[in-house]
């Protein structure tokens, strides 16, 4: 059995420093846990002789792309081997014929639509962090982003995957088509799994063709309600945007304060559409939408007709986060998401939650998917207010559970939310998915402490 | 532990006549299997306790729908019980606001798309056979289908199950939202794994706004490498046609034989291409299509501009099957699928391997996605021809492979396929899928003999 040091032949790639591990022992999320050492791979082979020692010696191994996780998805949180895969850049191959791109795990997700771009194809999935994380990480998470509704996420744009399995082994999975129906489907299996049953050396990903025209549509709503009923007549209409957000009263009135865009501050909501295709098609139907949300009840309605006024109408949801995170330092971001026709509802409990836990809470999101982003705004020092933020997330979970939703649309379990799984899926769903892991992974070393909750486990937003 | 027909209360619910027992004994595909009783459930109660009973005695259970499986699908290949759930079709709710059917497993599949249509949506998996085949068959086979180019198959609509495990378990997967990253995709794993793992008693699907207009074109080609450009060009040129056809030459002739449309049989490719979407976008892009094709070097290019035309225009393609199957009795239908890029690669690759085994072979199918249908024409009572064709077919797999592509493009490996497995997967890439299926089902009761090769099986294309 060689030691690290055998596997990875430049020392540089193996980090002990006390320093380094410090900076391997946060996400995007909550909790600090150093690593022992962490290691930065960059070839199959040493990723599969890695995870053969780990597997051996049954040490804990953690993958991690760029520490985004909202979930705590990278933390090593038994310690062992961080498996660092954000160097491993070196592939991006776009085929514009097959109309794939075959990628190493490290590479920037939006270079991969830069890439793309050059052939007159997009690689639709858009994390709103896609300019820093990393493909791997979002392979492992299954990431969202505003697309969702027209193109759907992540998994669904890979068809082919390199993965080495919690034993060492190198296995492939799917291919280069976009039918494959032998066997069963392990890269959809694989893609979400959080890196819980093997680590992603290698992704093919399926492109679209660029879409030739966008258009941009802002609405005002007084009333909630009438924003979900103008979402539903939209789609029933046969349009289908690219992209469908939501600001609630309290987002706009944050960024109202933040930087006075001239936005009413007493809506209740407000939307933004952005449709895309042939130009001549998206003209037609943004004029159409505009006629379905005045008739549902808009208080106003407005097109952008240049490049510089979609802009302009996109600002108030770009400013959204740097708006509330000036109020208190500490943001939690959830993804409750619910069935489409449930969001008002849900708006209606969010809002019976905030009142109850006196927290601050503004809601925004991708609301023609129906995935909210309750955005709760603390100061992680307050002991006695992080308290109760941690009483209020509770019942979000439990709300979107009620409404027929889910736990999480694009932030993944991890840490923070495995303590709600059984609530969602039953004892038995639950050790399904268990059978899978331990049927994979059996000395349980590949990144242990996620998805499946300890015994007893609870919710904690802390760092200590 | 109660007997059947304590679980059944209606005794014509269970059949043990031998002439009903041999109704079952067949699919689409080839060999004869008696099984032992035949159960009609027609609740998720009823086929939990069927199960558990199944479980209990280890007695094989084999789901079926109408039957109408290529792959060998549901045969029950090890006698027990086979669960025939086509008449199970209670449930068929279209839920506009949200855009999602629920459905029962046993109704049929083109239903779903009739009741959508009500509500100006569509389902858009469209199996040839989805006039006769029920969901549930096409959710254990992930069916394909021609709108797969742009549409995707039957998994990429899945949104949620109901599920009774192996072990008579009812869970429930994913649910009624388009985004869900709870834990680990046991929908996309059960949908595709061919009655392995689960039999599901409901399924969430999504639906798409339906297109307000479609337009077509026919092309021929006296190059197939023209053929395969045309369409690489067509995708690069920001098009994405919702159907994608092709026809070789052997195919072509043999329609006119049959009867006679006074389509040249001097081409060596037919293409046909629907366009879908908004009115102007698609007269535009059709035209587009047009030049692209004119400058691939097709012979001819004609545009419907009726629905008769339209009509007409796809009557070849539809008289493929009944023209093939009056030569020979027996049609081996396959659906090698390779990436695009590769298709005139296939087609040389199925010229030689026509050649070579002197067989009757067609080919036409999907080539939007490269899926191709190399169909071999024989008659299964000659022995000595129908080993040829076991040979052919053997290399069919084989070129599949090698040119990067897959055994199975959509219809399931049953227990047709299952020798070629480990020449695409690995052993250990097998092996993964093997771990899956024996924590879910430890004593293998549900659909055994399918997937997994027995060591030696061989393939064979008799009945006897």
């Amino acid at each position: 059995m060689p030691l690290l040091a055998e596997i990875i032949p430049e020392s540089k790639r193996i980090l002990t420093d006390h320093a380094d591990l410090y900076s391997y022992a946060f996400d995007a999320s909550f909790g600090m846990f150093l690593p022992e050492v962490v290691v930065q791979p960059e070839s199959t082979e040493e990723v599969a002789a890695i995870m053969n020692l780990a597997n051996t010696y049954e040490i804990p191994v953690y993958p991690r792309g760029q520490g985004t996780s909202l979930s705590g998805g990278p933390l090593p949180v038994q310690g062992g081997i961080v498996l660092d895969l954000s160097n491993w850049d070196d592939h991006l191959l776009v085929d514009p014929e097959d109309m794939v791109a075959v990628v190493s795990p490290g590479v920037l997700t939006s270079d991969i639509n830069t890439a793309a771009l050059e052939f007159g194809m997009i690689y639709p999935p858009d994390p709103s962090s896609s300019h820093v994380s990393t493909i791997g990480g979002n392979l492992a998470e299954n990431s969202g982003g505003p697309r969702g509704l027209k193109y759907g996420v992540t998994k669904d744009y890979v068809i082919g995957l390199e993965v080495v399995t919690p034993e060492g082994e190198v296995i492939r999975t799917g291919g280069r088509t976009i039918k494959n129906v032998t066997g069963y489907d392990l890269t959809k299996l694989i893609v979400g799994s959080e890196g819980t049953l093997g680590i992603i050396t290698e992704a093919t990903l399926r492109l679209s063709p660029k879409p030739r025209a966008t258009k941009t549509l802002m609405a005002l709503f007084d009333d909630l309600v009438n924003a979900g009923a103008a979402i539903s007549k939209t789609l029933q209409a046969g349009i289908l945007p690219s992209k469908l957000e939501i600001m609630d009263h309290d987002s706009i009135n944050a960024v109202e304060e933040y930087e006075p865009l001239g936005l009413p501050t007493d809506v209740e909501a407000m939307l933004l559409v952005e449709l895309d295709g042939h130009p001549a098609a998206i003209e037609d139907e943004i004029n159409n939408v505009q006629d379905v949300f005045a008739a549902a009840g808009a208080r106003e309605v407005r097109i952008a007709h240049t490049k510089e006024e979609e802009n302009e109408l996109w600002r108030a949801r770009k400013l959204v986060s740097p708006a509330i995170v000036r109020k208190k330092p500490t943001k939690i971001s959830e993804d409750a998401t619910v069935p489409r026709s449930k969001i008002p509802d849900m708006f209606a409990r969010l809002k019976e939650i905030k009142n109850k836990y006196k927290i601050d809470l503004v809601v925004f999101g991708h609301a023609g998917d129906g995935n909210l982003h309750p955005n709760i705004i603390a100061d992680k020092r307050d002991h006695e207010e992080m308290r109760r933020v941690e009483l209020a997330v509770e019942e979000i979970f439990e709300a979107a559970v009620e409404l027929g939703g889910t736990l999480s649309g694009e932030h993944g379990i991890g840490t923070l939310k495995a303590p709600f799984m059984e609530m969602e899926l039953g004892a038995i769903g639950l050790d399904m998915m268990k059978r899978i892991k331990e049927s994979w992974d059996p000395n349980n070393i590949l990144n242990p402490g996620k998805i499946f909750p300890k015994p007893g486990q609870k919710l904690v937003l802390t760092d200590d």
